[in-house]
């Protein structure tokens, strides 16, 4: 008898009628002879609702207690999936990240996960029931205070129990078939990738692929556990991560996994730094100090007859602010003349293990990009994947172009949404 | 320095406003020199709308799931509490049931509380904090699973945790002024009882009013605990209750406390019973076999020629289709002709320790009531209470009656209801 790890996010479960039939989905996975841990996002907008009203009280809300708000939307969910099992006539508990031995660092609003010590899951399965657990949530180690795991949370929730139970696969339930070689939403002959590695997708999550997020892949690829992605609205095989293909699914690696690109990202361009060493370490070392990850850098060619030089580097949006702020803050440190700031690029990039032996993948990504007119603001690679950034209004024309070049597109437009996306 | 623990009910956290104006009343107890401890209702419709919820998935919840699911309106509401005063810039920390050690036994939805272990709420407190606590719920003692204490339970987590934190007073804000005379939607002339003894109070809980449960202040006299039940949406002093007058206090005790109504319940009339020993014993195990618990109980004088006699009981409305049918079930068990059902009744107490000592009051009662032209039907007494069935139509002018001939209207209506009701 198999254990399996099932995630469902908010919007598979948006409402009653999205419960009985998540509950009707899991009791075939019963059924079927396996032991069943369930991790369930909050239902649809609860969060949202929940955070709006904690804006109404408080505009800066205190971590420990927004988390504590928060769980309540996972506690809601989970006790109605259990009931409906019930009402099927199979047996199943529910338990918050706190019962089922989610423990984490203190850190408010974005814990991580240290340790996973699920005997009560272990022992309800014993009992012959489906264990419903809460995602997104903790328990702090050292203060017992209920913690939140931040965005993408349940399904590192769901990775990290499957680990911890070594379950044979984890399940993630959401709004899409699979993993595609594109966003279907800029790519309608996008297709659904049946098998893709660690490596290849954790190059496409971080280039902005937004089915699986980086941290839920990462923690799958260290304790190995293989990730089968796909829709709780059809009954279709998704896609399935792991380090090789699974059993009798001899899949063949391909060269280029897929397109993935981002426009959540901004470009700060600090301007007439002077050549010498130690002056972009300056830089970075506000940037590092003021909690704020870098994408991509670029340091242009001095200009030699001045001494000066720009350095250019991406960071999300979001920490745009932030960041412009620190470097004004530290000016004299560093010594430079101008900050310019641009949140009109987006980023594009192509993902493959295959990249590594076929060395016209590069040349012919370029030549892709050169044909759709799309300029080119900066570069940046690893060995299986290249990324550019162009103007934000290239990025869908750029993302079509580079997807046909490679052969992707699919003969039919077969990629489905089917609802919002969880969390 | 004292420790005070405040309870606000639904209706006083019923909206963000709400819980912001709930704040500043917590920071006005903790500015005045006390040490506070704050226990919360779900806000306002919470808890109806996920009870709807449960009812969409499954007929019949299970006790386990559907108290994980309750609970959740509790946390929700503390966690906004303890942000909006912080938000008013005072250190607050929430907890749920479990956090602040409110031990209970293993019956879902009804629990009863068999230990309060507050190290949590202690340590907060010595650190400068206001402690928000949950109300309502609790953790098992032997499965430390997730349990409610049923209808009124806020009110006696307040209780509980204070008697273990030993605090000076618990004060239960609620959407009227106090306690009344007499239900003030009912006479517009009822006055607002500076203080009652536990003894009173619990006769008025058990005889209708609902400003206070049974339960909730039989933990407190257990305790010594004195309650101050006040309004959340005034500033003004409501009523105390306990064992003597408080303080500076010099309370007479009243000859009568006030007038209780209930149109609750039904009376069950089992017809043709023979007279003979063990007869009323075979009815009420049956109906004690049953779960239910009865009020008022009267047996008809036998008739001679047949030597049958009918026994009538009265018992909650909601009870009354089970007892039927548990007494149809064991009918050759009991031996009886047949069973008359009628809920258009309605009971009339009037309490009040004065009462032993004052001939005079059984007497003026009645006559209260004969000139009203209500007519009689039961009649219980216990040594500070005098209660009476009548036509549920009759209830209103009865309550008016006996409240004006025992001289307890007030010059002016100053009765005002300011909200919803809470749990």
């Amino acid at each position: 008898m198999g254990l399996v790890v099932q995630k469902y996010g908010g919007s598979s479960v948006a409402d009653a009628e999205g419960i009985k039939r998540v509950a009707k989905r899991i009791v075939e996975a019963k059924k079927n002879g396996n032991q069943v841990v369930v991790v369930v996002s909050a239902m649809g907008d609860t969060t949202d609702e929940l955070i709006d009203l904690a804006e109404q009280v408080s505009p800066m809300p205190a971590g420990r207690e927004f988390d504590m708000l928060l769980t309540a939307g996972e506690r809601i969910s989970m006790a109605l999936l259990a009931m409906a099992i019930k009402n099927l006539g199979h047996e199943a508990q529910s338990f918050t990240g706190s019962q089922a031995g989610v423990i984490t660092d203190s850190v408010h609003n974005k814990a991580r996960i240290i340790d996973v010590t699920p005997g009560r899951i272990r022992t309800a399965l014993d009992e012959g029931n489906i264990a419903i657990v809460a995602g997104f949530q903790g328990v702090s180690q050292d203060k017992k205070d209920i913690t939140t795991l931040g965005r993408g949370g349940s399904d590192t929730t769901a990775v990290a129990l499957a680990a911890a139970l070594d379950a044979e696969v984890c399940e993630i339930y959401t709004d899409v078939d699979g993993v595609f070689t594109a966003d279907p939403r800029v790519v309608k002959k996008a297709k659904k990738i049946d098998w893709i590695s660690f490596e290849d997708m954790l190059e496409l999550a971080a280039s902005g692929s937004k089915v699986l997020l980086h941290r839920c892949v990462e923690y799958a690829r260290r304790y190995n556990i293989p990730i089968h992605v796909r829709s709780s609205f059809s009954g279709l095989q998704g896609t399935w991560v792991s380090s090789e293909p699974i059993g009798d699914k001899q899949v063949e690696q391909a060269i280029i996994s897929g397109v993935a690109h981002d426009t959540s990202e901004a470009k700060i361009t600090v301007v007439g730094v002077p050549d010498k060493p130690g002056e972009a370490a300056a830089i970075f070392r506000t940037i590092a100090d003021a909690a704020i990850n870098l994408d991509m850098v670029v340091q242009n060619v001095s200009a030699a007859s001045t001494g000066l030089t720009d350095i250019s580097f991406t960071l999300p949006k979001t920490e745009g602010r932030k960041a412009i702020d620190a470097l004004e803050r530290n000016r004299s440190g560093i010594g430079f003349d101008s900050l310019r700031y641009d949140d009109q690029i987006g980023k594009i990039s192509l993902v493959g293990a295959g990249m590594k032996t076929n060395p016209g993948v590069t040349a012919s990504f370029f030549e892709a990009l050169s044909n759709a007119g799309v300029n080119i603001e900066l570069i940046s690679t690893s060995e299986i994947r290249i990324s550019v950034v162009t103007r934000a209004d290239d990025v869908a024309e750029a993302v079509r172009a580079v997807h046909t070049a490679f052969g992707l597109d699919s003969d039919t437009d077969e990629a489905v949404v089917y609802g919002g996306t969880g969390r």
